[in-house]
C-alpha cells in the first residue's frame, strides 16, 4: 500500500513537472508575472504553506524579484539577446499566522529559494479581500448596527470603507485598520455622505472588531447634488462639447512586441506591479549620428503617494495615507475606457496580479499607449532678415503617451509618461475623483463658530478638508550608461570686472558642482536658481560638453508643512526634498519603506540617504516628488476637475545637435482622403 | 480763378467727406483698426504733418486709443448693445523732425483731438522700414565694406540686423541703434554666423552711421550644420513621425462673429495691436446655474518680453532687449502655416498695422483658433466601494486654443491662450527659433583659456550665450465685476492644541490676508506656500465663500539675477516680482513704459507700484511674469526644440459646484464613418 501511495505521489509530481516544464518564461526579464507564473507561485508556496479557511496564510504582495542589474544589461545589450537572461524569480510577502514572511520563488528550479520572517516595524499592503471582509464584519457587528439604527439610518444603505491607523508612537502597533462608514440612500457617490462620530477598529490578524465607540452623531450631508452619472443627471446639460475623430490612415506609429514598445526614436518596456502600477524600463532613444539606441531610463515608476489630511481631530487625525504602500497603486488600477480615458487611437495592455489566496486576477486595459496630437509645435523658425527672402519651417509636435489610472478610494490618479521625439520624457499625475469630506451642521460660512474648520464649505453640511498629495517617483536614470553623476549648476550674479571696461555692471554665470555624496544632492525646488543635470562623466560630446539629461520641474513642487517630529511626517520624511539622489541599490525601491502600513519611518528614503554614500561616477537613482497643497473649493464638488502636476527630463548635451532637426514635417490635417458615410 | 480753385477744393473735400461718411465703424469698440481706418488716420494726420522724403515725419505706433472702461462695460452689458459705444479713437506715436509726438485721432469727428510733444526719456518702437533702411545704410558705408573685404568676406553675402543700444547712464541718449552684421555664403540661418569685432552705430534721426570701429577680427562659424530647411537637408531623415487627420463631422465647435468667438461656455473678443500682438478681451463664461455669462478677463495681452544676455563684453553688454517695446510683438508676428503652426481644424484671422508712412500692412493668418484634443481627461471617477457595483464616469477634455507667433529676430515666441470648459484659462509662451551666438576660436571645451565663456560651446567656433526671457502679461481681471481684491492665503504650520486630544502633533491651515495696497501684493513665486486668488468681495456663493479665480504658476517662474543698480535691471525692474497688482489705470499698459527704447526706468510697472495705491475692493489689474534662465546646450543648435512656460487662472468658488459636471461625455474616436479613397 505504501509503495502504491509512493508511486502515485511520484506520478503526480512528475505529471506536474512535465506539464510545468512545457511552460516558457516570458521573453523579457521585466515582463510582468503571468497568470501561469502566479499559479505556479501559488502551488509552490502552498506545498509548504497551505491556504484555506483553517490556515492563516495570505498573499499580501507578489511581484517580480528584481533581477541582477548587470545580468539584465548584459542580456539587453547582447545581439539577439543571445546571452542568457538572468534567473526569473518572484518576491512574495505573505502573512503567516500573524507574522510577515518574505519568500523568493525561483522559476527555473520551481522552488522556494529564500524564506524568512520579517522582524521589524510595519506591515505589508492590504489586500482587496481584507478590505471587503472587514467591511462585511463591521456591517454584521451588532453595536455598529445599533448605532446606525439609533441615527435613524438603514443598515442596508451603509457602505463601509477602509482607512489606515497610521502610527502615532504606539510601542508595538498591531495589524489594525480603521473602518469608516458612509451612507448611500439615493447617492452612489460614496465618499460624500460620511457617517461620522464612530471609532471602529478591526484587527486584521484576528479578523474581528477590537474597538468600537459611538462618540457622537454627526450631521449627514444630503444625497441631492452628489450625482455624477450622466444617465441620472437632469437637464440642463452643458457646456456643449464636440466629439472628434482622430484618423491615422497608416495606423498608429508605434509597434508593440510583447511588452516592448517602439515609436519614433524611442524604445521602452512596459510592465505592471501591484504596488507601483505601470513600470517603464529600458527607455532608450535612437541617435542617428551614431546609428544606435542610447540608454536614458533603466527603470521608472511611482514609488509612493503620500496624502496627509490637515484635520487633527479624532475622526481625521490618522488620515495620512500611503496610497501605494498601504493600498497598492497597481492593486487599485482601473480598466481604462476606450475613447474617453484614452483616445480612439490607443492600444491597451492588461494587468495581472495575485489576490489574497494567490490566484491571479486579470484586469483588462489597465495601461494604454497613444499618440498625442495636441496641436503643439516641436520647433519652428521664420527667417526674414535676408532681404527678399522669407523662410518658414515648422514641425508640429506629436508625442507618445503611456497612461494608467489608479483609483485609491476617493481619488483617481491619472499617471502619464509622455515620450517626445526631441528626447524629453514628461512625467506627471492628474488628480481627479472625489474629495474626502467632513460633515458639519453648517451650510454657510457665516454660521461658523470655530476658529478653524480645517477646510472649505463646499456644499451643504460638507467641508472639503485641506490636504496634500506628494507623488514620489523612483527614476533609475542611466544616461548613456550606468555610471552617472548629479551636477548642480548654480546661476550666480557677478559684478562685471573693471577689466571688461563696458558700462554693464552685472550678469549671471554658471557655477558647476558635482554632488559627491547624498547630502549634497537633496534639493528643495524653487529656492535657488540652479540647473540640475544627471550626466555621464565619461561621455562627452565632440565639443567637450558632458552628456546629460536635465530636470525641469513643472507645476506642483510643494514641500511638506507638517512638523518634523509629527508621526506622519517621520514616516514620510522623504517628502522634505523634491529631489534626492541615492546610489543604485535594488532593496531601495519604496520610498516609504518595504512595509509602509503602520511604519515608524525607520526604512524610508530619508533614512537611507543619511548614510551619505558616494553618488559620483556611479550608478545613481533619482527620486522626484511632485507636491500639491489642496485647499478645496466648490468646483471640486461633487467631482474634481483634473489638476495636473509633473516634471520633465530633457536631453542636455546628450545629442550633438537638435535631434529633431531632420524630422520630416508632419501635418495635422482636417480633410481626409475618404468619403463620409451616412450615419 | 481763385473762385474756381476754391470751388475745386470744396468739391474735393466734400467728395472726401461724402465717401468717408459712408464708412461704418467696426461693431466692437475693441475691434482692431481696419485698413480703412488706418488710411483715414494717415490722411487726417498728413493734412497737418506731411509725409515724404523731404519731411521727417514717421509713424512709429498706431493703435486703438483705450476707450473709457465704464462706457465699454455699459455698451457690452446692454441688451443688443443698444447703448452707444464709446467714441472710437486712435493713438499715434510719431517722430516729427527729431521729436516724439503723441496724437489722438477721433473717428467720428475725423479730427485730431490731441497733439503734444513727449517730453521725457525713451523713444518709441522701431519700424520695419527703419530696420531695413539702416541695414542698407551700413551695407553702403565704405569703411564697413572695407572691413568686410579685409576679413576676406564678400559684402553681397552680408546681412545686417538691428540691435538696441539700451541705456547705460548716458545723460541725453540720442535715438541710436547698433547694427550687427552676419554672413550667409551657404547658410540661411542668419543668426548663426555673426561677424563680430565691429562697433556700428546709426543715428535714426539723421539716418547715418555715426560711429564705426573695427576693433578685431573674430572667427567665423561655418555654414555647414546651420541648415534647417527640409528641402535642403540631406538624409538620413528622422525620427519618423506620422501625420494624422482630425475630423469634426459637425464642423468646429466655435463660432466667430467678426472678432468675437463663442465656444462651449466661453465668449471672448480677439484683437490685434502692433506692440502687444494678440489681445483677448471680454472673456466671460456661461454659468448654467444663473443662465448668463459672467465676467472673468476684461483684457489680457503681452505687455513686454525682456531678454538680457549675460555677456558683459563690448560686443554683447548692450543686448538687453525689450522685444515688445522696442521691436513690437505685433509688428513681428508671422503668418501662421496651416496644418503645421496650427492644426487642420483651425480658423485664422488676419492682422493689420500701420507702416512707417501710415499706410496699412496686412499680414494674413496672424492668429488662429482651434479645438485641442490632447487625449487628456477633464474629470473621471471609478466608484467601487459599493458591493456589487462598479460605476465609471469619464469626461475627455477638449479646450480652445488661441495662438499667435511673433518672431523677433532670432527667437520665435509661440503665444497661446487656452480656454478650458472647466473655467480655467491657461496662458503661456513656447520659446523656439535660433540662439544668439558668439563666435570664438574654440571647438572644444578643453581649449578654453578664460575663466568664463558666458555660455556653452554648442557647435564649432560657436558659443550659445547665457540669457533670460521674462514674459510679462497684463491681465485686467474682472471677476464677476470690476471691483475685486487680491487675497494671499498663506498655508501655515500649526501645532495641534492640547484640547484636541489626539496624538497628531501638527497640521497646516490657511491664513487669509487681503492685500490693501500695492506693496502687499508683490509676489516672488516659490518662496512661500500660499494661494493667490483674485476675488469679488461683494459676491459670495450660497455657502458664503468669496467668488474668485486663483493663480497657479506653471513651469518657468525664474526671477532676475542682475544687480539692482545695473542699467538693464533698472529699466526692467518690473521683473523683480512674478506677480504685481495695480489699480486699473488706462495709462498703465506697457510694463517697460510707453517709451521702452533707451528708457531709463522711470516709467515702469515697478515705479507706478511705488505709489502704493489702494488695491482693495476696486478695479485691479494683475501683471504676471513668466521667467526663464537659459543656459544653452547643443540640442539648441541650429534650432531650439520648443520650451514652454506659463500659468493658469482657475475658478475658485466662482461656481456653486463643478461647472463641467453636467457636460455630456464626448469621445475621441478613431474609426470614422467614411470610406477611404484611393490616393
Amino acid at each position: 500500500m505504501a509503495q502504491l501511495l509512493l508511486f502515485t505521489i511520484l506520478l503526480f509530481s512528475s505529471v506536474f513537472v512535465i506539464s510545468s516544464s512545457s511552460f516558457t518564461p516570458p521573453p523579457h526579464p521585466f515582463d510582468p508575472l503571468t497568470e501561469i507564473e502566479l499559479n505556479l507561485i501559488r502551488n509552490i508556496i502552498n506545498e509548504r504553506y497551505p491556504v484555506g479557511p483553517e490556515h492563516r496564510f495570505t498573499f499580501q504582495y507578489v511581484g517580480l524579484n528584481e533581477p541582477d542589474k548587470s545580468l539584465v544589461l548584459s542580456w539587453h545589450s547582447s545581439r539577439d539577446h543571445n546571452v542568457k537572461p538572468p534567473p526569473r524569480q518572484a518576491f512574495v510577502i505573505a502573512r503567516d499566522k500573524g507574522k510577515t514572511r518574505e519568500i523568493v520563488v525561483d522559476f527555473s528550479s520551481r522552488a522556494i529559494v529564500s524564506d524568512k520572517i520579517h522582524v521589524g516595524n510595519g506591515y505589508p499592503m492590504l489586500t482587496i479581500d481584507e478590505q471587503q471582509a472587514t467591511s462585511e464584519l463591521v456591517l454584521k457587528f451588532k453595536p455598529f448596527r445599533d448605532s446606525i439604527r439609533r441615527r435613524g439610518l438603514n443598515v442596508s444603505e451603509v457602505v463601509v470603507t477602509t482607512s489606515k491607523m497610521g502610527w502615532f508612537g504606539e510601542p508595538k502597533p498591531e495589524r489594525l485598520i480603521k473602518k469608516l462608514p458612509f451612507y448611500l440612500n439615493g447617492s452612489v457617490n460614496t465618499y460624500l455622505r460620511p457617517i461620522e462620530g464612530m471609532t471602529i477598529i478591526v484587527n486584521l490578524d484576528q479578523m474581528k472588531v477590537v474597538e468600537f465607540k459611538d462618540r457622537f452623531t454627526s450631521p449627514l450631508p444630503k444625497a441631492n447634488g452628489t450625482e455624477f452619472r450622466i444617465s441620472k443627471l437632469k437637464p440642463p446639460f452643458g457646456p456643449p462639447l464636440q466629439s472628434a475623430i482622430l484618423l491615422q490612415p497608416e495606423g498608429p506609429g508605434f509597434k508593440i512586441d510583447g511588452h516592448t514598445v517602439r515609436w519614433a526614436n524611442w524604445e521602452f518596456h512596459m510592465s505592471f506591479d501591484v504596488r507601483a502600477g505601470l513600470v517603464i524600463s529600458h527607455a532608450s532613444i535612437f541617435d542617428m549620428d551614431v546609428n544606435k539606441y542610447r540608454q536614458v531610463l533603466y527603470k521608472g515608476h511611482l514609488s509612493e503617494i503620500f496624502v496627509p489630511y490637515m484635520d487633527p481631530s479624532e475622526d481625521w487625525y490618522f488620515r495620512t495615507f500611503f496610497d501605494c504602500g498601504e493600498f497598492g497603486c497597481g492593486q487599485y488600477v482601473v480598466s481604462l475606457e476606450p475613447y474617453t480615458d484614452c483616445p480612439g487611437n490607443a492600444a491597451f495592455m492588461d494587468g495581472v496580479f495575485a489576490s489574497q489566496d494567490g490566484t491571479p486576477i486579470k484586469i483588462t486595459n489597465v495601461m494604454c499607449i497613444f499618440e498625442k496630437y495636441a496641436g503643439d509645435i516641436m520647433w519652428r523658425h521664420t527667417e526674414i532678415e535676408i532681404p527678399g527672402f522669407k523662410i518658414t519651417e515648422v514641425r508640429p509636435d506629436v508625442s507618445l503617451v503611456v497612461r494608467m489610472v489608479a483609483t485609491v478610494g476617493n481619488y483617481d490618479y491619472i499617471v502619464d509618461y509622455e515620450f517626445k521625439p526631441s528626447g524629453s520624457i514628461k512625467m506627471g499625475v492628474g488628480l481627479t475623483g472625489v474629495l474626502e469630506v467632513k460633515p458639519v451642521e453648517y451650510v454657510n460660512t457665516s454660521e461658523i463658530k470655530e476658529a478653524d474648520i480645517y477646510g472649505t464649505i463646499v456644499a451643504d453640511n460638507t467641508i472639503g478638508v485641506n490636504h496634500d498629495h506628494f507623488v514620489t517617483y523612483r527614476l533609475d536614470l542611466d544616461i548613456d550608461g550606468t555610471d552617472n553623476s548629479f551636477v548642480r549648476t548654480e546661476l550666480v550674479t557677478k559684478r562685471t570686472p573693471k577689466s571688461v571696461n563696458t558700462p554693464r555692471k552685472s550678469y549671471w554665470t554658471t557655477k558647476r558642482k558635482t554632488a559627491k555624496t547624498e547630502a549634497e544632492a537633496r534639493v528643495k525646488l524653487g529656492l535657488k536658481a540652479e540647473e540640475l543635470v544627471v550626466v555621464n562623466p565619461s561621455r562627452k560630446t565632440k565639443h567637450g560638453n558632458e552628456v546629460g539629461y536635465r530636470l525641469l520641474h513643472g507645476p506642483a513642487s510643494a514641500g511638506p508643512l507638517l512638523a518634523q517630529d509629527d508621526y506622519p511626517q517621520i514616516r514620510a520624511a522623504f517628502t522634505y526634498y523634491n529631489v534626492w539622489i541615492t546610489p543604485y541599490n535594488n532593496t531601495e525601491v519604496w520610498a516609504s519603506g518595504l512595509y509602509a502600513d503602520r511604519s515608524q519611518g525607520g526604512d524610508t528614503l530619508a533614512v537611507w540617504s543619511q548614510r551619505n554614500r558616494i553618488i559620483e561616477k556611479t550608478d545613481i537613482v533619482m527620486w522626484y516628488t511632485v507636491g500639491f497643497h489642496h485647499v478645496p473649493c466648490q468646483e471640486d464638488f461633487p467631482m474634481m476637475p483634473t489638476l495636473f502636476g509633473g516634471f520633465e527630463i530633457r536631453p542636455t548635451n546628450f545629442f550633438e545637435q537638435n535631434p529633431v532637426l531632420k524630422t520630416k514635417p508632419i501635418k495635422l490635417n482636417s480633410t481626409p482622403t475618404c468619403t463620409p458615410k451616412n450615419d
